[in-house]
């Protein structure tokens, strides 16, 4: 288990540099609980259940069933794992992979044993909607499944439910077929998060939205998301129509199949325009940020022109604004003329600035 | 049916999250229309065309044409999708998938079946030009197709009045050439609704356009728009003069190749020429933003520069112009002189600070 | 015939959505100029042209020179592409990709015909350097050539005078050689826009290089530039000397191929350099716009720092300026100390406040 | 040895330009430092360990162990390596590249030698956390490994420590089981590397998160983040569901490939979701900004248009305010309502021009 | 030759538009100087060389060596490529290809030739650090090696005083070793134009990185700067892994596969890790980006809030600060609190405002 954060630093892989492959040495949160196991075996007409707490006893009791699935629930006893894959003859690179959380998701097929490791993903609703990633790795043997958790969870409870109450064919298919279920579980929970996502990013856009004031870039947000909607619409689209160009099938007439293909270049070339209008909303972004930043200079240099003229100008009135009892100015005649040509000459020369500079 | 912004949020599939495979659940917006279905059989000769509401009717009514068309309008009846299902053995998955809107579109192909899922797009002109996106199914069979759509709708009318009137092949042809035109109208809509959102960028376009008080940024957006197009043309060429020089046909003499893999050569140049022009026109634009961010920098200097000397000083004369009866500092003889000094050396002193930071 | 924009928008194709397949409906900007028709004979020792207005002529004064080059100027009338097509048995879906203009380039090789569609481009000078593309079809046959332009237009002439002149291979050769020497001057011709686009960057640059008053960014742009220029030229070294590593011929010895092997690893390192030089570069520019940024808000930091404390400091200066006769706290002994203080107070106010908000 | 910033600049590489191919010529940083060589002979019984610091020495000693390893610290002095490599007949090439540090990773297989290339990478503490890059080289022969480090190090004491106690298998396998060892500890160091920068990243975040005043950007940036995160499960995810549904084993059935193929639509569905989110995020960042620099403008719009009115008038007050004793203005009767008028007027015209800008 | 610039404009290609293939035309800048050919005839024992300016002498003085190397300096005068073309059977294109300058590398192999078309690049030293880049072409014959440059350079000179020196094995060797080792000359040269780039990137790094008064960015810029670099070194490891795992050789046991499997494993995850730190960090500029911009807009608001406020009070206390003789308002008792009560209420109708629009 890891929050998206944490898990961007891998788990303090030091302790590992340098020991030889194959040690079972448990990489990740520290965990305390002890490991459980659950075992339930089942065949078309009957389902045994236990709960065991000891490995040996797991491996005592497996009784005869057409499938056994044991489901560990934590990786972090390296002796557990070692017991058990010793008796079921592991691979010890698998042995350490079971361990060592933190792996990417990946297939290896043995002789006699096929070894998932997948990542199930879930919203921790009790810890603020932080985003979890637990490793799940699956054993499929002849008869049995053995499925190692990080930590105890319900995630495979619908599974069971389907056991032991028989619907569907779990019950009468082999290992390979519960593997299938679990992996499907597994996948379904993703788009559990993703409705999560899908809200955050709602919420996100309703306040973001709310904040522009501006129905310019609104738009332009809107035309791009439906594009980003159109793409994704369509891509899949052109996956079908080129197999259907090259489908070998009674049920699909040779004849037909200058049709599709012309079909198939239409949706090309829906996919062409789709591009091109997204490369051209992305450049259209672009201009209205100019735009903006253009019409800020226009504004600051507004407020800048009067500005600069008229502050130092005010100064100077203030000067003369003042109540000293000795400022000679104050009496000479011209004095005041004389200030206000000394102010015309400042703007003045301001102005031809400004002018030099192509602000105005 | 989804408009684009919900569709973002997988439909609600917890509910699936578990189910054993195969179980036909509606997921989607709620629907309560009845479902209705059109059947449509015809042949070289002749044309047949029933409406029904009841699936029974359907099965039951289904009569000896070379084709039978079955059109459902609505898929949130569960039932029904089982009854036609089971009549003509159509994997449970499939059923599933006809169900469960909002798939990726695909092809499937079974031994006495194929199963297309697409999208069709189409802007709602009541509701505010929103996009929306529904889920069409299609079984083909030796003699028969069934469409399955999520709403009534009238998509298919100009194939139904082909079939109708005779016009074109499509009396002639099998279910296979009904799926090609079914899937053609379908890519048609594609077309109708691009011209939607080409007329969205377009009037955008004339807006931030106007807005945009440079020519500068405007040729610059003008020079990518045109370059996206110019790739949009250069790409399919270069499709077209690579599969020429390796055309084996008896119109295309093996002496000519040379040639072709020559012009090939010049179009794989144009192309790259495209790119690395569209890369410095993006370098153009970066380099336009920061042109305009440090003319802002000049600006605000300027207006920081007078406004930070003046505004105190304008300060210092606001004190003394002040009518109190007691400031013994506008008595002295050397008040005056002293403030205008004050003044200098404050104005001196945020020059030199000026100069520090390298402003002036 | 479209320029760039309005092809954004695919040319109404409504008419076409649900038409039956194989409906030639001219589909593009109206066109009314009668259709003509120019026909080349040609074989090593003759050439003979005419050119004819009635599609009936040209069928009829079809010589037997063993290449015939019929060019025909207007898509927009659909009985000449049918008496066409159906003389020479043109597929009905080649028929109405002829007359649909906007397709995109493709190649289609039926057993007694080659089809090409191919997108010529070019700049129109009188209309204010607009770029326009037109659909070109070539239809290649066993004696036959024809060539559809949507617009007269002397694009072909070059090929046309080469024929007349009889120089080069041209005369001795068949129609394929002719529709290779057709696609080559369409090709030629997007160097010709090419250019035209390479000003326009150019003329673009200078404005804003211009504009641009700091050297760095602009140092930052040229080197971008050049390492866009050294990846154009470095990628297709690559697959020079993969080819080679490659290359079986007697005049490369099998021994001097780990020779080249060593060469080909150096300039894999020169692309990798190259791209991770671009990277830096890309972050450089986002560095500099942060520190243009930054140094935006120290600048207004300076300003609103002085003006938000004088400004309301000059406001009370001038409200005890002000020539009211009754205004009691003029006469009182204590007040200009008072007004003072109240002045320090609010200014050291102001910067506790600054202080607190990180400001100073 | 090279920090990521001087390794940009290829180590001097001129002085190569032009020498004969196979020229062993030390390209790097300068060494001084004596080279030396650890050699350890082992097999499944027994190990023995020499240092030598003279190359003459170590093919002189070496004994008849199953396998014997030579560790080269320093590829500084090119008779050292011309020495091994007539010895253990190494392809001048080869020899080259040992000595020519800054090589891309790669592997030759020769006859009777493998050679690869590696880039260890690991962060010096002493160094201010700079980045290192050093190229060790292998060359696996039938019982012989040659490992050569740029400098002296103790990353290998790890494997080293193996042999000496035994521990694993490694004495009983080949030189090829130990050239694994030793990949296996270089790639090892990435991930301590990786901790360092994820430490820096994190670090980063706390900074720049803090002084974010906006929870907005905050949460879409955890957005993207997770994102990231939910992008980085899945993908290797379709990898494995994909080769599941090919695969071919005892251990799963054929039967359940429908299934598996039904949950890899699943896996592909979430990525396309999650892309489709990435960049609808990625939209609302583009938003954000617009929406502040728009929110800027009207702020500065605001500050504009009361400092453009107010200043002048101000100015035009501050006029009337000086005391100077021969002002003919302030003895006029109608003087103050004239300068009302005028002020009135000048306000009156700036908001005119305010109103055809459209800034109000 | 071509700077970067002036080649982004193709080099003036009207002129071959719809000249017939193979048409031997210069297209480049235009060259004046004559053309020179250094024929440098070798074999194990001996050296003959001589410089021609007349390409009849080159054909007739050609010995019997086992190679002659001709390097052709100038390539634009058509007689002299016509000529040699002639001479060796060189194919129509291929001339034309050499003459027009421009081409895009490339490697064409007949029967009796091959072709190469590379691309020199050198930055030159007189002409302000321009980056420059040349075509070379190479034919390869049994026993001749024809080269052409643009102009006379001395790029091949280590070559040629290889061979008249006798260093290495270039004279035992054939047309096809000295063919490898022009090229390695050539690719060498790509590494000094890179380490020119890199002093120029150190250089803008300096300069940039000073401005910058921000540590926060300064240290984004190394964090991502050295994930461009890590990448780089992990990229070319996962082939080599890649290439280690499917390696077939005696020396490389069969069951040390699934170790380097392993191994390949956490490369692929460095690698994952190494493009998800990248994807963070570039989100953190944007939120810093985001923070600094939201900054600039609560610096701008406490100015905005302070001075609207403030600067019509100023103005109204200006106002009664004015020395008129005839303002009756100065007169009435009421006067000076009826203005403070304006005031008040002025400043309190735009705090009002103010939070209207959420600013305070």
């Amino acid at each position: 288990m890891a929050d998206p954060k944490s898990d961007l630093i891998p788990h303090d892989p030091e302790p590992r540099v340098g020991l030889p492959p194959g040690s079972v040495v448990f990489v990740g949160a520290e965990r305390t609980h002890p490991v459980t196991f659950q075992v339930l075996g089942y065949g078309p007409g009957h389902v045994a259940e236990t709960t065991e707490t000891c490995v040996d006893e797991v491996l005592g009791s497996r009784d005869t069933t057409p499938v056994t699935w044991i489901n560990v629930s934590g990786v972090h006893d390296a002796s557990v794992i070692r017991s058990l894959g010793e008796h079921f003859h592991v691979h010890p690179l698998v042995q350490e992979d079971i361990a060592h959380t933190g792996q990417r998701p990946k297939l290896e097929a043995y002789d006699d044993l096929l070894y998932f490791v997948v990542n199930m993903v879930y919203v921790d609703d009790r810890e603020d909607e932080t985003l979890h990633a637990e490793q799940v790795s699956l054993l499929v043997g002849e008869q049995t499944l053995i499925s190692f958790q990080e930590a105890p969870g319900d995630v495979f409870d619908p599974v069971r439910e389907r056991i032991r109450t028989g619907r569907g064919h779990i019950r009468d298919r082999g290992p390979d077929y519960l593997a299938y279920a679990l992996l499907d579980v597994i996948v379904d929970h993703y788009f559990v998060v993703l409705e999560a996502f899908g809200t955050r990013t709602e919420a996100l856009e309703d306040v973001i939205v709310e904040e522009a004031p501006t129905d310019v870039e609104d738009d332009l947000h809107d035309l791009r998301r439906d594009l980003i909607f159109l793409r994704r619409m369509t891509w899949p689209m052109r996956e079908v129509l080129s197999q259907l160009a090259r489908l070998e099938s009674p049920l699909w007439d040779e004849a037909t199949r200058p049709y599709v293909r012309d079909t198939y270049d239409h949706v090309v070339q829906v996919l062409d325009l789709v591009e091109a209008l997204r490369d051209t909303a992305s450049g259209l972004h672009d201009l209205h940020m100019t735009a903006i930043s253009t019409r800020m200079n226009e504004i600051m240099k507004v407020l800048t022109i009067i500005g600069t003229i008229f502050i130092p100008l005010t100064f100077i009135a203030g000067i003369y604004g003042m109540n000293f009892e000795h400022m000679p100015e104050l009496g000479w005649p011209w004095a005041y003329p004389a200030v206000w040509g000394m102010m015309l000459v400042l703007a003045g020369g301001l102005l031809l600035y400004f002018r030099t500079r192509g602000w105005i």
